[in-house]
């Protein structure tokens, strides 16, 4: 399932990245340096090194800017984010149809991760370059996503994808990869329309209470006394079952989380 | 997870339950015949014969009323209900400790059937008899289970328990095995949970609906035209969220059903 | 994954199946005889009646034309197919957004079976009518699917989906539920990944075979004796990669195979 | 895991079985006609036809003695088990590597079983023919069985196999598969060491409670009335530990048997 | 499944314990700060800072205590036990029904936790207050649970409970959660009870065995051979039964551990 | 599955480990003090101490040889390795039949470690000692196994094995365990299929995609034009093939793996 996760950076955010990432002094390098055995031949771009003194505090407002996110967070369960990888495809620069490696080494702690998701936000507008679609494939068609500025797509790193070439301008972007807590997309999917139809359910009893105690103020204390106890019941019945769902959520995330 | 089924049979069809187990041409046979091996010296009690002229149209009777059931239904999932099994406990007689087994014989189709839920459905009245509760072991205590008759206990077939002896008067109880589509206790619980929490949403939600509509009538048509479009739109946001539940629900029991 | 089957049915079954649902006797029903709660009052459109005279030769010329087309089998891995229903949407006609239930009865067996996937066979062409697309939803936005009659469309029972208002003319489909023997529609990819991966390198392997045996046949024969024998070791390595895929495919398959 | 099933067939059901497969007018055929795709051109035996009109009486014989084998039921633990095939091996003949194809069509009732474990039951001795192993290959090397008359090995389908060319006389042999209710070779694995240790322990337990009995005859009554109050204790517990064997086992099975 | 825990710590540690939270430069805080969203307007205690000096070193005298008790041991397998919250109810407050959030940030490690399952252990005696109970809720009906000092129970956290509001006297309790090596409470019950039995058979078997040689110094020589060679093939079968038992949980903990 | 690892130390590195080990000041000690309880009784044997000074040393050198083992890393899938054990089998010395606990405590790291593969490194020569097999137990009969110094067996804990007692000479071994990122046997043996098959047929392609270009260069420039665009579209497919292959590999990674 593919998420388009709105305005993960700002403005004021935006242009503090891109301003470092066109500077003359950014230190890039090959993206063939990070690709797997399958993807290297296909890969054609440039990454900013993570030795670049601006790399660091780049990652984090990008890290946090995701952990605060809430479509981001209850769509992704993430138990572990990849440092950050910032690319920049120049005029006749794209990435073939390849799949990512199921297992790579985290930078920082060594360990091994699993890319259960893939994730690309989009750096620059799409009135700044031609081509540069990022085009996922399944058998129906393909999938061609080219966002504004701020926006990200998240989607299973399982699918075949590419990057279209360039053909006029400069595409820059963020690429990192989520290992869940929920390996399953499947099971993934369903945590998160629970997740939202509670969020949702709750905020429209709570509207809905206010507005029944209003309503209430206009009528008679005697129709008030009857009508009170009626929805009072109704009320604890309706949270008792907004409650159940809270539980439902939580026990299927025990069921399938890996921590 | 127990769960009390209420009202399963109703007094006519618990009179004619009862007059027929009652009757003295009753075909009665020793409850050993249809004890596993390590139940079999566990177990001091009558059954009816599934030879008795009578049985068949009894055990229809159970069978319909168990499918009619929302509560039943909801909370067994059930795949395949053995054919029940009619029993009587007179002065002295229980069952000891055991477990059931694990799979059984289906005495129609011969194929192997798993027990994944136990059913005791009490046919007479706590008043008419002393001792007969039965047992349900857990290591913090025992759930001691002693119903109204037409009313049942739907409990999972892993747990030991046991049926005291009856001290005076008759016991007369139904039992059955219930295969599960759902083999997990903890997956059908939570299922259980959010078909619950849907259909009593999805009524709150109707209720509220009506209730708004005329409540608006008191209002001027002014008023009415603005509040209108909030609350449709509000409205049509609760309808998916509801939706978005009965999703999950189905494409979760897609997950776990074995059929 | 959506997966399209091509050319399901030839220009003399569509022709056969068309004549019989535009005669005028064909006994049509109101589709919302078997919908579920839920999609009810989002079903408007017609059905043939199982009990039309024609309806048992229409299923089963649909059946089998399913059994032998081998990216279905390959695709859906069926354990169980429904019975087909014929339905036509004509003016104003359409079926809102709805997830289908999770179980169904057999109409034959009375088993209910798990619906996995959902197929739409198109038995008139796009030209002959406007709207009438199905539309399957996720989140980042709708795939629309009209196809040529006689191709067929195989999707994951797990979404929502609809089918647009027909605005002219009159859409024509057969559809149906399958469950697989792979409950997964993670699994059921892999597999059906590998499957073709194995055949067209199976094949691929015997035209290198007999392409490398032509070739040498324009050598001298001391070049022949010496390429053979490195050759023969070749092919049976390349022959044994070959089986152990196979035997990977077979073992994924009792792995995952719910039979 | 390979288990040796010994014992299957007594001398007289092996007389009757070896009689009627080298009488004259046996129905042999092909074993090619029931080999899938991969295995055709390896394999080069003879099996009696289902036609003949032996058959049936040879197949029930069979498929009895494997139904009342201890051994069997308990480390294969069936759900369905093929129609024996009686295959003959004469001088030239053998079958090579193979696997055997995850999915069969049960001949009477045409639904597809699973093959999860393979199961070959030799007919004659091993002194009656040369060559004939049945030779199970995994990377260390290779098992290679040749059995007494009477005698069979039940090993998982998911190996590569052969039988090695018969040099003299003549091998005969039934095969058949299990679709076991317990998918998994390891977790079958498990149910069986459970089971044979639950049934030893179980035995032994009676047999020290016998012993310490007679023991008990030799002593004085006031010695006899104390040992006899802490036995009892020690006794009530032992049966305590074997009764809960008993429920791991069948709550085991519940969790794992597809029924 | 309820596991009560009996003697978890001695006289000396609890009064070591309460003397500190009954101490008037205790520092505590509002309970509410550590409960989630849902539980935040439920709960209303105190608990001990754990900026307390005190904390640290009460905090490792619980978790000692745990990881010594062999029942908490084989009932919970933990891998991770959260630091333990000391918790005061004083007059008038308890907490109201809630569900535990299935993760939980660790404050040590920062890594997230599942809540596998929740501890109480109660710190003084039910005679120094009233209310207080510990509500564990399933449908029949509620488990009230009000232990003697010293004693803990362990439950699975996907229950709904509650702590009854103090009517007299204070409630001094720790509480924490554990992340099982198995997720399931099923699994985890199983390899429970097989540790129990196979611990306790082991003893019993040992028992019998030096039992055995003390009889036979009573009898002649030659009955003395006799017997001991029989002896000695019993005693050798029942270890290895013995064994295979130890096997077997092993490698049931091997399949279901998370580690 | 056993697999055999040739070759993982030279002749170099042996000689280096095995003058440490046979040096005067080689800290030795009592192959108990490292035992599980019920192996205990059973281990006979000597283990070099780690506080050896040589110890770290020799240990990086075995696991920087295991991690560069393609088919060790293929067929291990390796989380954790544990820090190796060296130890030497004198006279009269072996270990008795036992099965390895699940979980060890890993000694640096303190955290618990499943142990899901056992390993056994061969030091020096079977010419150098009789007895010293390391015996493999299933049912059907015993794996013996004694390589050439620098090869080793890789093995699942589950079985039971034994080391036979050394009758002359001195066994020097090195053994570990391993907690793979995949903890199932037979889907580890899937993945280790499809990883060979994928690597061998990948290199194939290449082979033969230079030979036909070199076979080509014989032919007239009319012939090679006609085959280049065939051959050209043939190879495109192939390449596919092999892309799907490693898809699928990967993908099967993604389901399996525990990070």
């Amino acid at each position: 399932m593919l998420h388009i996760i709105e305005n993960l950076l700002d403005t004021a955010q935006l242009s503090q990245l891109t301003s470092i990432l066109t500077h003359q002094h950014a230190q890039w390098q090959d993206g063939k340096l990070t690709a797997g055995i399958s993807a290297q031949q296909q890969k054609n771009n440039w990454q900013l090194s993570r030795q670049d003194p601006s790399y660091q505090a780049m990652a984090n407002l990008c890290l946090e800017a995701l952990q605060q996110h809430p479509v981001f967070m209850s769509a992704a369960l993430p138990k572990v984010i990849m440092p950050p990888l910032f690319s920049a495809y120049q005029l006749g620069q794209g990435y073939g149809m390849h799949v990512d490696n199921a297992l790579q080494i985290h930078p920082d702690s060594k360990q091994l991760m699993r890319t259960d998701l893939s994730l690309t936000l989009f750096l620059n507008n799409p009135a700044d370059y031609e081509g540069g679609e990022l085009i996922i494939s399944d058998e129906y068609g393909e999938h061609s996503i080219k966002l504004s500025a701020g926006d990200a797509v998240l989607y299973p790193s399982t699918s075949l994808h590419r990057v279209n070439t360039v053909t006029s301008g400069q595409r820059l972007a963020m690429v990192t990869w989520v290992q869940s807590l929920v390996r399953s997309d499947e099971q993934r999917q369903i945590l998160h329309d629970l997740d939202v139809s509670h969020i949702l359910l709750r905020q429209k009893l709570l509207a809905t209470s206010d507005q029944a105690q209003s309503t209430q103020a206009q009528r008679t204390q005697a129709q008030r006394g009857q009508l009170s106890e009626q929805h009072s019941t109704d009320q604890q019945l309706t949270h008792q079952a907004i409650e159940k769902l809270n539980q439902s959520y939580h026990n299927l995330l025990r069921l399938w989380a890996e921590s």
